[in-house]
């Protein structure tokens, strides 16, 4: 495909390469020469950087280049663009900064041109770059390699970018592909989606946004993919574009467009980033809820009271349980809750636990299911999420867990996490998040 | 006063001690022999208990007893009181369960008529019991102690109260007292909120509450409040309604007359547990806005707009800063955003943002800081929060933190909490917790 320069080149010319620490062109050479395919460096006042040769201009490079990183000063990007032409490379990305967002439209024009007569994508200027960490790539000044996993994230924001890779790394989250979107002059969201919507390894693509040039464009490409999209679109109040007028030099939208185009398109749209790579992450192992059926387990009733706030306000169905009754009549004491959620009560041990995921494992009235469990003197936390990855492995039910506490539940969480079970630390906040899911 | 009994006892009695592990009246008298307060094991069936003599009654206890806990079958609960009353024990924590919540209203009637008849004031039944870190006293069976502090919390429930509690003691965060009510049969949470009024400790009361019995008892305690009282309160929708009145048995009444209330007096209401304490935390050190013009300060625009749309949302005023423009204008590269949010753009130093909070810190157009922080290569993290923090010492301005990332910023968000600035993990949860304080 057209793209897949950009995400699997063999060969790599670092134009703006550099020996001085800190300099952008130090850190993408320096991160590239992590891997193992063939990397070069492009900079006319160095022969060698970081123990590789270095070239004047592509130009004498012998080998043939899959994909150009730019890091140079801005002004000087069309005639290496030029270059990049001549030597037959057909993908760009472009670091510099100091085009349209630093006022210099004319520039950004100009490069973009030069880079359509020269048969040239281009993604950026100003951005961070790209990462695929499942060859180990990492075309960009970000120091760091995330996991690799199903989840492309794509950002608008090179900044936003950086923080968000650096907690998905202490998370251990998984990531296709990493792409800073920038100034988006040539390549914008669109292309992506088009091109990710057939990436194998992606299984959930996530968007920040902060504005799009070309609605109708975004629209086809969202018309029909077959991949979630979760978007967290920044600007939705005044106050927002305002501010985000004075960062990208866009024009604002007024947010309802956006909203509508997402809905029509089955978007989920989130309203924070760490809701952007939960949604994802379910999408990802294939067991977002297919219905908005919820069965609420706690052994406790207040946090069973705060999900069912949470559930009602977030149109999540709390449904009835009148199947499984009797059944659960047998297996609990008398003082169990009768009713969704499901109260084991708080002296639970957890053969309790387990005796109700025994009785709703071959029944289906329910999409999914949020287990509640508080640290009472006799439960143990890791026996019962142990129980409760069995259940979901042997069922193939959405699960999602809301164990709260502190040290007492830090075993617990490991398990559920290492299953791939999300553990909200609250119920409001699960069911602000399942909602997403079950909207869409 | 009359309830110091309870949380300041010089004696106590275990009514039901066991040496059976696992046991309630083990873990409590276990907890409450960490002390150095005199404690006195009740049960008639021992003769010692973890190397302290057993009394066959209160009645055999030589010395005075201040408070009595009890943990022993409900219904040997009314005479265990009557032998109360005959020793003049004024005050006295039922932890046992099996009274209303269990559907057993006589027994708990009962209970409280002979302990009015003896002039004893109850806490519970049905309870976790009273943690007291200032004085090292845990009347529950929670098995551990949280770090002393400012904040009372008292929970209906008691396995919320758990959960949170090992979360705060992860978190150390700090406690002046913690309450479970359990059913409240007596003391209430308007008794709670009249004693720890006049608690020097209490620098904020945060209240979970699933019902209340007496509304207007309620209206009278929190009318002249000094203290900040926060609140959530579950049962919001008709389905958290529905669980809560399987839970506790108590009749519902309409959110709205809740909501309401609270807002008459000027309570805090929030929607999760942790904005609960979150919030608490800035009253607890003085430091929570007077008033609603934030000022946003980042190094990225993305994060910047994100907070914008949160502050609009949530009803904060981004404040003008025209009265500082020219003089930042001295200070930041040309492209900084000349507009609240100040961003100091992508490969800000931290001398940039010093050079602001040194601009900043004699004016007062604001009420507060949010502090944004991404970790591009350049920043230093940790360097940016110490001049954060010396912004805040020196100007005792309200400041909050929203330091994003993984690794690269766990310095900084140590040394923001050492120093009293909560970190957000990111803007649109700043704006949710920074609007309730300020919407006060």
């Amino acid at each position: 495909m057209e793209l897949d320069k950009f995400f699997n080149p063999r060969t790599i010319a670092v134009i703006g390469a550099s020996h001085s620490k800190g300099k952008v062109g130090h850190d993408v050479f320096s991160n590239l020469l992590k891997e193992k395919k063939k990397v070069y460096a492009v900079n006319p006042n160095a022969k060698s950087i970081l123990g590789e040769p270095s070239y004047s201009s592509v130009l004498d490079i012998k080998a043939d280049i899959d994909l150009a990183v730019i890091a140079i000063p801005a002004k000087l990007v069309p005639k290496a663009l030029e270059e990049c032409g001549q030597k037959k490379i057909t993908a760009a990305v472009i670091i510099s900064s100091g085009f349209a967002e630093a006022g210099n439209k004319a520039l950004e024009t100009e490069t973009l041109e030069t880079a359509k007569k020269n048969n040239i994508r281009l993604l950026g200027p100003n951005c961070l770059g790209v990462i695929v960490p499942r060859i180990n790539m990492n075309a960009s000044f970000f120091n760091n390699m995330p996991d690799k996993g199903g989840i492309t994230f794509i950002s608008q924001s090179g900044a936003l970018g950086v923080a968000m890779l650096d907690w998905a790394i202490k998370q251990r989250l998984g990531l296709s592909a990493f792409v800073s979107m920038g100034n988006a002059s040539d390549i914008d969201f669109a292309d992506m989606i088009n091109y990710f919507e057939k990436d194998n390894d992606t299984k959930a693509i996530c968007l920040y946004m902060e504005s799009l040039k070309d609605g109708r464009k975004f629209l086809e490409a969202t018309k029909d993919c077959k991949k979630p999209i979760i978007v967290l679109k920044a600007g939705r109040t005044a106050a927002g574009q305002k501010a985000a007028a004075t960062h990208t030099a866009a024009l604002a939208t007024e947010d309802r467009v956006y909203d509508g185009a997402f809905k029509q398109h089955r978007l989920i749209r989130v309203n924070t980033l760490y809701q952007l790579f939960e949604i994802a992450q379910y999408f990802v192992y294939g067991h977002a809820p297919k219905g908005k059926r919820g069965l609420i387990i706690t052994n406790a009733g207040g946090p069973g009271v705060l999900a069912s706030d949470g559930f009602e306000r977030e149109g999540i169905e709390i449904t009835k349980i009148d199947e499984v009754k009797e059944e659960l009549n047998k297996v609990l004491p008398a003082q169990w809750s009768k009713n969704n959620p499901i109260d084991i009560v708080g002296d639970a041990l957890p053969d309790r636990y387990k005796a109700v995921f025994d009785v709703l494992k071959n029944k289906r009235f329910y999409d999914f299911v949020l287990c509640i469990l508080t640290p009472q003197t006799m439960t143990e936390p890791h026996e019962v999420a142990e129980l409760f990855v069995k259940f979901y492995k042997e069922t193939d039910v959405p699960c999602f867990g809301c164990f709260m506490g502190g040290d007492s539940i830090s075993t617990a969480k490991r398990i559920l996490r290492e299953n791939h079970i999300t553990n909200f630390v609250e119920p409001d906040y699960a069911a602000k998040v399942i909602s997403k899911m079950v909207k869409k």
